[in-house]
């Protein structure tokens, strides 16, 4: 111990305590306290008071199968007899690796809203290309065809498009705010219909049926709860304008897979934009690989190389508001 | 004629007459003129003192070779010994059809700014799909592989890439805009270095070459002119960095094609969208239509369902200017 101030063990990666260490030092000083930084090569479990689970840790990992970083953190994180909170870097906390330590109580946030800026710039990306024609020229191209879209083959002008986002949390409202901006005409579907900037109208999900057949652009923004679990079913997906696409950047278990890949062979739907599925990596049977209009991006809609920092970022907000919590109460 | 109003005969499509006529008719009519409307079908040159050659009539043209419904209006607008002014549907000036007119001498406006919307939005569309790796997800996707952007691989933040657009008419102003919404960074290159609130910054063409090697995305969006056909040659295209991207939606004839697919061949720049090529349709033995992260679209990129009602919107726009400076002038 230094100048008798207490200690507090962190548990984080190399790489973060690198780049990162001074700055996380300052901010436990500034709460009186001195930090033990331990990577996670040869952290004693026991001297582990917080654990950071950065996105670097997460390289090699799949949605369903933790990679071997993950695992290493979490064989220390999960041992540790004294654990008081665990930052990850997901915005979601459904992932395997947090089982354990939500399984025996330990406070866990989630990195919410880092990754809303590129996901929703990816799904806006996608609802843009497709809308102007590139699915249809990019097709023609891959067949060495010039074959210009032409009288009613031409897309309709942006303002005429309808998009529909079921979800207004943060990439929610992203979608909706990039969408506005574009000139599309923007609608959210959420519990609490109170009016939202990012679009022009609100609704509840009890208006959700009769809104279906209105819009060009179903797009699937909202956390996977039992209350949403197959929530577009084959139903609603018959509810939806031939003209109309889909776009999901939430989870694959939104929507009934098959129904989905029916009507899109079927021609009952335009196209889509999908980069969850129910079963990831997709199977090479899925008819969705080589569906016409259909794009597809391997969950990773969230890619982007300021992904690490903007996690550091956000746990370095949590950590100071956990430091100045943690300093105000009696130890 | 009816109650001795001075009459004006306007050739136009048949579709327009049916549609707008009455419209028309009141411009007419505001001014103290009675309007002859004389669709292209037995339309007499005699009796044509005004043409409007409208979208819907250029349906089967090319860029370099009218189609049937463009010769059937020309021949009547060319023969007609008493024509005072022809407005057309495209941007440009340059399309063949317009050269008898040009040569003796009738003036003639432009849709000027119809198209810009469309055009930008289709620009914007391809740049942001790239640079959140549309190029390489659906390259994977064709493959049937699950092939995720990791590590470096991953595309940087957009508000890390840096957008030089070339030409900052209508054009390449909607593009800034949107670019600048998306929040990627913009810079204008054009003749005079003023401030335009759609960019960044704004330079001029003598530092072009300055700037080139700082961008991740060249947008060509200036006219074709003595001075600007060629410009972006190999030297100038030896100047953007490897990651760069090229995007053109103004002339094949801007940029040194041979070259550019030299580059896009060896690696020198990571990908691009083109809308226009020297020769159109692109030769099919051209090796742009395979090459990786290359999109092509069969200049093509203005179109949209509202096409028509707009060139028609700025056609009524120019003629009620024409109308009311013709009732101001003695006849």
């Amino acid at each position: 111990m230094t100048g008798g101030a207490p200690e507090l063990g962190l548990l984080l990666s190399a790489k973060v305590d690198d780049a990162h260490g001074a700055r996380l030092d300052d901010l436990a000083a500034a709460a009186g306290l001195r930090l033990r930084r331990h990577p996670v090569d040869g952290a004693e479990p026991a001297r582990i008071d917080v654990a950071f689970f950065s996105r670097d840790l997460y390289e090699g990992s799949s949605l369903r199968k933790p990679g071997p970083l993950s695992d290493a953190f979490f064989r220390v994180a999960n041992a540790a007899p004294a654990l008081k909170w665990l930052h990850v870097c997901s915005s979601g906390l459904d992932l395997p690796q947090y089982a354990a330590a939500l399984a025996r109580g330990v406070p866990i946030t989630a990195s919410t809203g880092v990754t809303a800026a590129p996901i929703a710039q990816t799904a806006v990306a996608a609802i843009l290309a497709q809308s102007r024609g590139f699915d249809r020229w990019l097709a023609a191209q891959a067949r060495g065809e010039w074959a210009p879209l032409t009288g009613d083959a031409r897309p309709p002008d942006l303002e005429n498009l309808h998009v529909l986002v079921l979800g207004a949390g943060a990439i929610g409202q992203e979608i909706g705010r990039l969408c506005r901006a574009l000139s599309l005409r923007t609608t959210a579907v959420r519990r609490d219909a109170q009016p939202l900037p990012a679009f022009d109208a609100v609704i509840g999900f009890d208006q959700l049926d009769e809104a279906l057949p209105r819009c060009d652009w179903l797009v699937l923004a909202l956390p996977l709860t039992p209350a949403t679990r197959g929530l577009i079913d084959a139903r609603r997906l018959a509810r939806l304008p031939r003209h109309a696409r889909l776009a999901n950047v939430a989870r694959g278990e939104l929507v009934d897979e098959a129904a989905l890949a029916q009507a899109l062979t079927a021609g009952r739907l335009a196209g889509a934009y999908l980069d969850t599925f129910i079963d990831e990596p997709l199977p090479a049977a899925s008819p969705l690989w080589t569906l016409p209009s259909v794009w597809i991006s391997p969950h990773n809609s969230a890619a982007s190389l300021g992904h690490e920092a903007r996690v550091v970022d956000c746990f370095a907000d949590h950590f100071h508001r956990w430091l100045m919590r943690t300093a105000q109460t009696p130890r």
